[in-house]
């Protein structure tokens, strides 16, 4: 209706094309960017510049790095260089690395197959994963992707791709929580704990 | 952990001093920034300079406008220079002007009165709503601040403030929601349904 200046306009039409952000959000987004002192503004505004300019995906892992640039985790020494996990999302990365329990290699698909929203084994960088099995000294490949629909068939599009390149082909495990009450699981997690049960 | 790259880290913190974003959502939006194409990612970083730049209150009434120039509403041929109606934030102005029932001028508070967060009559613009009833020939000021606990006490404040100037002071409406039903609404609504409720 034109009431608005038109930089914010321009400002809420940009951030509703993030993801999960709806177009009220991204309004009061904008509303809240008006009331910044100018040199936060400007700060945030130098912040989305350099992300768009210097950050590209690890040309070995597809973690975020610098452009051109091997990223923070392959460039680590004392990473042990053997086993790679793959995860859909830098987010994984950072949920792994969180729990210390993992000292490997990444390979980040950037998502998950899913053919409805054009996702194929092109975009996961699936045929990179394999090139990496067959040149680097792969000893394991662990299958970290979510366990929704589109990450079990991502899983097991990845374990069939990988037959016959002798790696050993892992999945994290499934089940309860740690720290959670039964009574609120949902059935599914109930299942695959009982399905995956251990003996003691 | 040093393990995101530089601007991506920048990014996310940045983001997280907004309203109603959390780290988890900051990051989740810098990791979408990386992804854009980089002619995205630069439009959106000229429309925060933009807004920092170029954006600011009415010099009027504190709605949104390019800076130092008369708001879209204020600038208006034929609105009703008599009626002023005064709201907390930029958004209830779109929202009021969405109905198409009014045709006056605006007063934007930029907030309601909260002496728990600092919030006090200077900050949301009170001496210069009097001042624009002494000034400009108001005949009514509408009340149209949130109906919640912040809302109402900064209504009452702005009604004792006006007292003596001989305007009309008046409140919106509050009862049931058009096109609700009764059985849904909560207890409040329905007690000032009842008691705000008129003659046929």
């Amino acid at each position: 209706m034109g009431l608005l200046p038109t930089p914010v306009e321009r400002l809420a039409e940009a951030l509703a094309r993030f993801p999960g952000i709806g177009s009220k959000t991204a309004q009061r987004l904008a509303f809240h960017a008006v009331r910044m002192p100018a040199a936060q503004g400007l700060e945030l505004s130098q912040a989305v510049a350099a992300v768009a300019q210097e950050v590209g995906p690890c040309p070995r892992c597809f973690f975020l790095s610098l452009r051109d640039q091997l990223c923070a985790i392959c460039r680590q020494p004392g990473r042990e260089q053997g086993v790679i996990c793959v995860v859909e999302d830098p987010g994984d990365v950072l949920a792994i690395e969180r729990s210390g329990e993992y000292r490997g290699l990444y390979h980040v698909l950037g998502g998950a197959l899913s053919p409805l929203e054009g996702v194929g084994p092109a975009e996961i960088h699936a045929e990179e994963l394999r090139r990496r099995v067959g040149e680097e000294e792969v000893g394991e490949v662990i299958l970290a992707t979510d366990s929704d629909l589109e990450g079990e068939a991502t899983a097991g599009y990845l374990h069939q791709l990988l037959q016959g390149t002798g790696v050993r082909v892992t999945r994290l495990a499934h089940g309860l929580p740690v720290g959670g009450e039964l009574s609120y699981a949902d059935e599914r997690t109930v299942a695959r704990a009982f399905s995956g049960r251990q003996q003691l």
